[in-house]
């Protein structure tokens, strides 16, 4: 089957950019030693995950254990970091379930959640790797400075079922170098171990050789970009993988249409770029906005296209944020050269637990 | 099982509010005369649309052909609205294969989509109902003129396989009336017939008296309210039926802290209340502020509380848009003062075609 007889909407994924892209993020992170651990938000998709191991990630970033659990199941059960504060009974059992089959790595920002932690692996006989949080920004979750995480560090290197192996930070851009450096000295200072110094962020993942304190790095989106990634340089619109083909369903006047794909397709995510709110960007008229939506409509200014597109034309449209724009959908089609070669399960679609 | 042994985030729906909810709204089209179709996209259930039938609508409302699908399959086939523009081979085939048992009128506001449903209703020996979209805003889709309305409804009245059943709007607060009117006496004068004329939105539901043209009205969220409800006056806290549990997950300093329902479970629709961005309203905590997210925290800024959330602890969070929200889950959990008495599959999820 070929791409243009699919109906749309419909959510697909260019293999050859895709490879592209995995190679490319790959070569340079293997040619700078430093180790790439993918984060499957982004495509939640065991055979795009089992590509990226394949071409010599390190491991897997979940963000959630429910995401964990599918990998692990999927195969991927080596090396999966979950930069997150898992709490609470269920989770812990589900949790010390699962360590006891697959190499887990913790994030935690809190003796709250340390605690917890322990409490459960020392209680059924596990271990889980533990990296305290850092937050370099200001706006994310992480301790806000090096006594903090010091603090962290030698707890978490004192209790049962815990083994300290370092610090995290996202996003980490060249600028967080001083900051980074501090923590590291005052866990040197504490005699406290960081054999894993993780950053990340896709945006600035082609920079991570000017903080050569890493020793690995978690990018989510680098696979498929998308319109900002476009919009900002990071990826040509041949390098943009993940797509949706979309038809324009009304055209109520000469500068306003609606395309069949709204947030239900595309996810309710806007950012701001062009000077003006953005929801995607379509590859066939590139000055067109997408500059809202509804459920099942994408809403488009075409007042600067010089060429109008016409009712029932299809269009490919670059979701302004791919992670969220996937989690829409239960299957991900996979083409190459217009030409359908398989649809993927979503298998970590919807794992909020 | 009791709510609070779910783990979190979960989504649920309070049963005693969302009944309170349907009997309101079909106590007041009831008193004024108006039939009331419930748009289904906000719940996307069958178990709610089957109260909401059985409480006297007049029929459902489904954004796509995949939802009424899903809704007749469910016993829901005596009149469903689909106001949209159903266009393109595949789809067509599935609309005349459901208009063969289940009655169904579509919104239209081109005549490339009334063509393509003559041609495919008139072939497969099926009628479906046609209902001329007018826009009255300025900002949707349908027709901006009387005179195009007109010349739609003298198209469709002419085309074999369809049946003129009047217009329809969306929003339509009492301020369109004089626009309504003349688009009705543009009908009158042109001999068409419009024994349904659809308003719509729950913002303005209870105002639709002050339209007495109108013969159906259109709601969605009115069965479970949402943040933007609470805010403006349409929904008392109490009322609002369909909430988030969530656990706060990271409390990094004082001012700021990190619920475990990010977009992924609140879907990533922002709006503005109370002077800024909101992503939801915790009913614990009124004065914090779910200012964004990411795809799994909610960012919240705690600054103006009193008593400070503590990690570990659990709240309920209101969604800010419900519509969006629901469709990130594949189940909604139905409780009644505290328990737990259903888990309903969310049937028309995702159905984005």
């Amino acid at each position: 089957m070929r791409l243009d007889e699919l109906d749309t909407p419909t959510l697909f994924v260019d293999l050859d950019a895709l490879e592209g892209n995995l190679d490319r993020f790959q070569s340079y992170f293997t040619s700078h030693g430093i180790g790439l651990r993918p984060h499957i938000k982004t495509h939640k998709t065991l055979a795009i995950a089992h590509m990226q191991m394949a071409r010599g990630a390190i491991g897997l970033t979940c963000q959630k254990l429910g995401e964990a659990e599918v990998m692990a199941a999927g195969g991927l059960f080596q090396d999966i970091l979950i930069p997150y504060n898992v709490m609470g009974s269920q989770k812990l059992d589900r949790l010390t379930a699962l360590a006891s089959w697959a190499k887990l790595t913790l994030g935690v920002d809190s003796a709250y959640t340390l605690r917890g932690l322990s409490e459960a692996c020392s209680r059924d006989g596990v271990t889980v790797g533990v990296l305290i949080d850092v937050d370099f920004s200001g706006a994310r979750t992480g301790v806000t400075s090096a006594s903090e995480a010091v603090e962290l560090g030698v707890l978490a290197h004192r209790l049962p079922g815990l083994e300290l192996r370092g610090i995290m930070g996202f996003p980490t851009p060249p600028e967080i170098r001083p900051q980074l450096q501090a923590v590291l000295a005052a866990f040197d200072a504490a005699g406290l171990p960081h054999p894993t110094v993780s950053g990340g962020s896709t945006k600035s993942a082609l920079s991570a050789h000017f903080l050569p304190e890493l020793t690995e790095y978690r990018a989510g989106e680098y696979p498929v970009g998308g319109a900002g990634h476009l919009y900002e340089g990071r990826h040509t619109v041949e390098q943009c993988a993940l797509r949706v083909i979309s038809t324009v369903v009304s055209r109520p006047t000469p500068d306003r249409m609606y395309l069949d794909a709204g947030s239900k397709t595309l996810s309710a995510s806007l950012a701001t770029f062009r000077g003006g709110p953005c929801a995607g960007h379509i590859v066939e008229y590139p000055e067109a906005r997408i500059h809202g939506f509804s459920e099942e409509h994408g809403h488009v200014d075409i007042s600067a296209c010089d060429r109008k597109p016409e009712i029932g034309e299809r269009v490919q449209v670059l979701p302004v944020h791919p992670c969220p724009c996937v989690n829409e959908h239960d299957e991900l089609v996979a083409v190459r050269k217009g030409r359908v070669q398989a649809v993927w399960p979503i298998h970590a679609r919807g794992k909020i637990r």
